[in-house]
């Protein structure tokens, strides 16, 4: 009983992040996602209390995809600079096609029509690359004028940068290309020795043997 | 009449973008703006119709500002990547400073709830970007791996992306010294024969001999 009910909370989840995708968190009802997922509302009611609530379970669910995507990157055994460039090419294609972190980042960035407080992206992040940065400086790889406490913010916000400007014209679909140009502008100045060019061909594939399934897979 | 109308309609316009800004395009009513700004509804809807219209007024004046700056920076007698840099020290203090700048970018993020349509950014500032950049590459003050065309939308994006993130954290008083850092990251790859922390340390300043007005002068 308990994995049957698990299966409708993530059915009923997967609903809902289908129609806050498309239609935003205002343009959503329960009744909307009682129609998609083939439950009542009263299903909703009972497992998610409210729309309020439905949202930050939505959110949150964005925010778990990322754990298990950097201890697979964590544990690659690559130089940390190759292994934070193909992290964030791993989290460019969620974007891209996982309806749950596309649902979750719309309703963040609705986040003041939302009358529940959502958690705060982008703290995390910084410290994902600060440190992923910091073991590169310990493994030589980065160019001297770099300091990890002060570029983790800029290379996170310009990665983010990418996302809110292909949202607005539309060009989802180019996040993957416009993230390789990123990297071949931010690469020359991060690293020792450089071979910009070599590291963003390797890194947009996936990790050499790693699991192959794609993020987002089992999920409609 | 005709400048008494004119005062009207901008002072309208001030206490609408004041109150977009704080709460939010959802979060303002008529009656609120009416209120503010000492003026009946009745002169609110006869100078703007609706609310629509008043949001898309206060898009439009965000977008009126930059124009002039622009022909600021273009005509001073710097090197082209030092305007460009200076360039965007003006539009980040614009973005802090400015009311009708601010509200303007809170109700384009707010766009998907407003219905009307509002104009595009972004596209305005990679072409400008783009321009500085080709003339920078004629100056020679370029390294050679820089293309304009790819890396302007990559500067522009980087830029913007510390806006998203410095509005999420609520730390928009630390985005001018954010920009700094981005661009003591960006600058050695962009600039051949580089000295970004002097470029820097130079640009964050007005322009030299420039009008000292700051931007959204004159607003209340």
């Amino acid at each position: 009983m308990q994995g049957r009910a698990e299966a409708t909370r993530r059915s009923l989840l997967e609903a809902a992040a289908h129609l806050f995708n498309e239609r935003g968190y205002a343009g959503t009802s329960i009744s909307d996602i009682s129609e998609l997922s083939g439950r009542t509302s009263g299903a909703v009611y009972f497992h998610y209390t409210s729309k309020e609530m439905l949202a930050l379970a939505v959110v949150e669910a964005h925010f778990a995809t990322w754990p298990q995507l950097i201890e697979r990157h964590d544990s690659a055994r690559l130089p940390a600079l190759e292994r934070l460039v193909r992290l964030s090419f791993a989290v460019a294609r969620a974007f891209r096609d996982d309806i749950v972190v596309r649902a979750g980042a719309r309703l963040w960035a609705e986040r003041k029509t939302i009358n529940e407080t959502l958690p705060t992206p982008f703290v995390g992040w910084i410290a994902t690359v600060r440190r992923l940065m910091n073991q590169a400086r310990s493994n030589g790889e980065l160019a001297p004028h770099v300091d990890p406490a002060r570029d983790a913010h800029s290379v996170v916000c310009a990665f983010f940068g990418l996302h809110t400007v292909s949202d607005a014209l539309q060009d989802r679909l180019g996040l993957v290309d416009q993230l390789a140009d990123l990297w071949l502008l931010l690469l020359p100045s991060l690293q020792a020795g450089a071979d910009p060019a070599g590291l963003v061909a390797r890194a947009r594939g996936p990790l050499p043997g790693a699991d192959r399934t794609p993020v987002g897979a089992g999920r409609p």
